[in-house]
């Protein structure tokens, strides 16, 4: 069942040009690691059609060596395998323009989110043979991908701070729930940076620039920042990277009819760097909670699956959750609270209205 | 101007057997380092007096290799600064009490916090001279304070990750503020473990156990521990240790009473390990906000002073602040959702009073 860029034909098409989508909540609840065909696609362009052979991975900026690597220089480096979540800085932005218009911006519910099962090389490998200059502090990331705006075509791209570009789990990856890279996922090669926002892992990553700046790309210095809610301060807009505590209902789905009796519960949530800690379930809109039950292990970088059973009665029920880190944060209650122009960061309490009979 | 432990005349003591104190807002307001004898001070116990020619540092459990290390052998270890917050997890206790009671905890305020200029060894340059087994997980910590409980005595402790422990700037410190420890806070040596509860750095440090689990001392095991809301579930408690963002007005404080026109606005923020963002201020009781403008430098492991200029017109004002850090994270709203029976980990805005003339 693979359609239009692999993905399954029942893959909720944000966009078509360029190609958005993601899973429908039910394939979401269907897998804790989300198959190659379901995982959400979030493109600024079209996907280059990149040969293999001639690919470079050029390294450059405040190194001591700069480095133009191949597809197998890359794999001869020692391969590093993590399970980790990836997620739209605008997941969950469908809620935020439920208060207020967020014009231009895909109209994601909760399905912009995934998480696989990535290989790869260690980006600071890479970046130890080069040779780091002592006062670099940021990697900007190049990707092959040709985006027009403004008169002008450039590649997507984007930075992390130097600290993370050498944390051990920031890979430069090449394979995909044990598979090459799909061509919508970055073939032959993406930066695979786990807690930040997606739009961090590049794709097609062709270039890596150690600076003492953050990227002046378009997609790191003007999109994907936070704007006060006023949007009146553009010196208080925040470049978006570590992604904050979330938590999502994926069954029951919102407005759906159920019997009376005992209902599962079901969703996930992600504390990025953090461990997700607890995860509260309210049958009444937030009065009271409940605490529920985490589902498998614990993975460092990947969102944490919960459920519980509850009892409803004949009638209008709002399911609520909220998760707890482990720095005993939790998530804010309303969405008015959160709410910004571009729709970034949703991470209010997430709520599911149900009907009983 | 100084009394009992050191302190200042001034201090607001919470408790006098242990001795439980800390600054005005006014204090808190004045510096962005607090002096040594307006530092909070939460002790369990009596101050041990240690004769430093006598004291140890123990260093056994999951090691290659037990330590008994001198005062001397400890300074002898390269040297490391940290300027560090301290925040008790009962910070902002009272705000909470306000909806309803929180038997047998210190009623603290907003005052429950404090930064100083920390100095002293690695932990990590210990662990390594000692030799960490493969398998070890956590580092546990005993003072020698001797306190007295359901019949039995004891020393305060309690224990970190290892990974934490094992951090550049988890020190083992000797000096606050470029004098030796004062006794109250944990002369000769303290652990000194930033972004987590006050609790986690252990005063009159005497003994490291390096483990596969958490301490079992009473203050990891029990107490320190976020419970449910309705405290129903013990098995859903969370053991504290990094701490939530936070943000409190500190001037103008509490039903001021101000002259219309301009009024400044202060206080702090704090992140724990990462970065404050943002500050935002609101006149009219969170409907419309502000940013507040940033006092200093960033520093890795301190709090953030900040302030603000607003125009109050005569009436009845409640001032809001909230914070944002690094993952875009922001405050919970109300109290009522951080609510706990301990009273820990209050970090709802904060909101101030006041009547304008």
């Amino acid at each position: 069942m693979t359609t239009l860029n692999g993905k399954r034909a029942d893959l909720l098409v944000r966009a078509t040009d360029p190609f958005n989508g993601g899973p429908t909540l039910e394939q979401l609840n269907a897998n804790s690691i989300t198959p190659n065909d379901a995982f959400f696609v979030r493109n600024h362009g079209d996907i280059p059609e990149i040969d293999p052979s001639d690919f470079r991975l050029t390294v450059n900026g405040m190194v001591q060596q700069p480095l133009a690597l191949t597809l197998d220089d890359i794999k001869a480096l020692p391969a590093h395998t993590i399970t980790a979540t990836l997620q739209c800085a605008g997941n969950r932005r469908v809620e935020l323009a439920t208060l207020a218009p967020i014009p231009n911006e895909l109209e994601w519910d909760q399905e912009a989110i995934s998480t696989a099962v990535w290989r790869g090389a260690r980006l600071r490998d890479v970046l130890a043979q080069a040779g780091v200059d002592a006062a670099a502090a940021h990697v900007a990331m190049l990707g092959l991908d040709e985006i027009a705006k403004e008169g002008e075509t450039f590649g997507f791209g984007g930075s992390i701070p130097l600290a993370k570009a050498l944390d051990p789990d920031t890979l430069l990856a090449y394979e995909m729930n044990d598979a090459p890279l799909p061509p919508t996922h970055g073939y032959p090669l993406r930066a695979l940076i786990p807690g930040y926002i997606g739009a961090r892992s590049v794709k097609w990553l062709s270039q890596i620039t150690v600076q003492a700046q953050p990227s002046d790309n378009y997609y790191q210095s003007v999109a994907y920042r936070l704007l006060p809610s006023d949007a009146q301060d553009e010196n208080a807009a925040v470049m978006l990277g570590e992604l904050p505590l979330i938590s999502v209902i994926l069954s029951p789905e919102p407005n759906a009819v159920l019997h009376s009796g005992d209902v599962r519960v079901q969703g996930y949530a992600y504390a990025s760097e953090r461990e997700v800690e607890r995860v509260d379930v309210s049958c009444d809109g937030g009065q009271t909670w409940r605490v529920a039950r985490m589902i498998g292990e614990a993975e460092r970088w990947a969102w944490r699956k919960w459920e519980i059973a509850v009892q409803l009665t004949p009638g209008q029920h709002t399911l609520v959750v909220r998760a707890w880190d482990s720095a005993a944060q939790t998530q804010p209650e309303q969405i008015a609270t959160v709410w910004n122009i571009k729709g970034y960061m949703n991470n209010a309490w997430h709520r599911v209205a149900v009907t009983v009979m």
